[in-house]
């Protein structure tokens, strides 16, 4: 029996039972199936942040995978539920925006509404589709059954969300703060990639009142409680402080601007 | 080699190792069971709630399933410790009330103690059960023991919760509120099949002061704002703001009156 | 193939995507590794409580686990990043003191240096070892790989961290709060083995400016609401209140003295 991973991406919260009852609708239909939490902390109805998550977390992921991302305020509505190839894995859910900065990384291609109502669990509740429709789906998909199974070819577009893109100049960027971490680690829209990383670069980063005078590698290069800018992990420009909470000693929250010049 | 679901279902939290020594003692018995987490965020003690998690969860997991629960503020005195075969699922855990709820709507079937000692951990701790007793006997019921090996049959009946029961009357029920989750979404312990849902039926949902006309279908039916009454996933009557907390708007909290008339 | 445990402890906490990445990359390597979490919610950067936690759920795994510890201040430095046999199980993760506390009671045996960059996953963030490196050698490592392949021979000994241990005269022991749990029970580092376990011994322990006057075998053996002294799950001395928080009503804090004679 196939093996595949299926990922489960929610704003449900761990306290309730809501996840709990996903898994074992999954199990019930592939028992073979390795269910994977990315979180379901995201802030509740927060697309946006859904979309940074699973743009985050796709690259550590194999060939194949099932990413079923259930962020959905519209849960109900006419908006349509999808199945998508992207890359070389899959989606599932709601076709609410959740793909687009994966999507500007990775080809989508077929896509499919869930029309074809044998792969739901029946009856539908009408605020659950994350358990009757989408978790059903995902663990069918999982047993080797094409995407066309599941209902009519999407004519992309797919929905699409405004992220905040950074503003690249040829010597200077003005982006803004995307997300901030447990441990106050603050992550701007600013790529890597637009940044000159041939070392030794003077690159001054101003953000929240104060100004970094050069790039880092890494959070404890510098002596503990010191402010440092450093390409992370996912690739962004990030500023952190050494053994300390970045986002509480500079007052930063998400939105707020990050510029660079060098 | 069988591959069963054992679920867990405890107040533990997950910042403490005790849920994950559970895990290792179980896998440790029977490497191939794969292991369900329902939560571990019910308040510290509250039997009540994890009788109603576990019931609202119970449906979604298929036949076979072993569902540990560990509620259980009287552990180490002589209150039983059982394993119970209810509908096509089973169950292992302190007979304190437990399965009250479900087995309402699910058929118990045979009890038995766990006092066939050679399936505990030992030396067993006074203070943790779960991993020396209850999750040992989970995972060799997995293996394909027969229920009647852990010990002794238990005459029925199970200790019981008292549950609040909605008073039905031939035209309004007097109810209250259950539990409220992540969202503020407030759930009631008013079945929807006591409601008439031929629609368009007129019904006035009271709660917190405020007064509902109608029951919808889902959360976004309405304006971003609005107080929504609806049957949830869980067959009962909620009480949800579309895109809002409406157990903080309406100041309504666990306990409260819920009265529909129609 | 082969089916090993692969336990994750961490300081990520799981509101971001960090421990997710970790596990896409482990099942990308090894599909069939079954991968358990102990807990991510390690105060950040506190080696001290990563290591008393590992410690703690260590002898409930089977022989084999594999356990990656990531409360890793200083990724990105040259503390050294190992593998090691401890016992019949293994660790992956930094050289930073975290099997301080377990190599008390296991015998560490071969220790490698992780310097065989084919196991890493490329490019290494300097930032994320827990995803690129510690990640990929604890999946290679359940594939069947020796120890030796991951890199050079370590000379003993690794770090080591101060521990608060306690004082033992013939009478008395003066010890301190180790850990408070979710329900407020207070954990100190005084073993039940230094303790006269044979009952009816008169033991007296001060702790909070309160005094308990014997030992107890589990938190209902009195009153909602008493204070009970015991050795706990783990084996050392706790102070824990009946249906009750031990830790607020003592107004005890971790580092605070618990004294014991008889």
């Amino acid at each position: 029996m196939t093996q595949p991973i299926i990922t489960l991406l929610t704003d449900f919260g761990t306290r309730d039972s809501y996840v709990a009852q996903m898994k074992g609708v999954i199990l019930g239909i592939n028992p073979a199936a390795v269910i994977v939490d990315i979180t379901h902390d995201i802030e509740p109805q927060s697309i946006l942040q859904g979309a940074m998550c699973l743009d985050e977390a796709f690259d550590a992921f194999p060939a194949g995978t099932i990413h079923v991302v259930i962020v959905d305020p519209d849960v109900g509505t006419t908006r349509r539920r999808i199945a998508a190839e992207i890359g070389n894995q899959r989606y599932v859910g709601p076709d609410n925006g959740t793909l687009t900065l994966l999507s500007r990384r990775h080809a989508v291609q077929r896509v499919h509404n869930l029309n074809a109502t044998q792969f739901h669990r029946h009856p539908v509740s009408a605020t659950f589709h994350g358990r009757d429709l989408f978790s059903p789906v995902a663990a069918h998909w999982s047993l080797g059954n094409d995407i066309s199974a599941f209902g009519d070819p999407v004519t992309i577009p797919l929905a699409e969300l405004r992220f905040p893109k950074a503003d690249k100049q040829a010597r200077e960027i003005l982006g803004e703060v995307l997300a901030i971490d447990r441990f106050g680690n603050i992550t701007s829209n600013i790529s890597g990639a637009d940044l000159p990383l041939e070392f030794p670069a003077t690159i001054f980063t101003h953000i929240g009142g104060h100004q970094l005078n050069r790039l880092s590698n890494y959070y404890s290069e510098h002596p503990p409680g010191d402010l440092v800018a450093l390409i992370g992990s996912s690739g962004r420009l990030e500023v952190a402080r050494n053994l300390g909470n970045a986002a509480e000693a500079l007052q930063v929250t998400i939105g707020d601007e990050v510029y660079v010049k060098w």
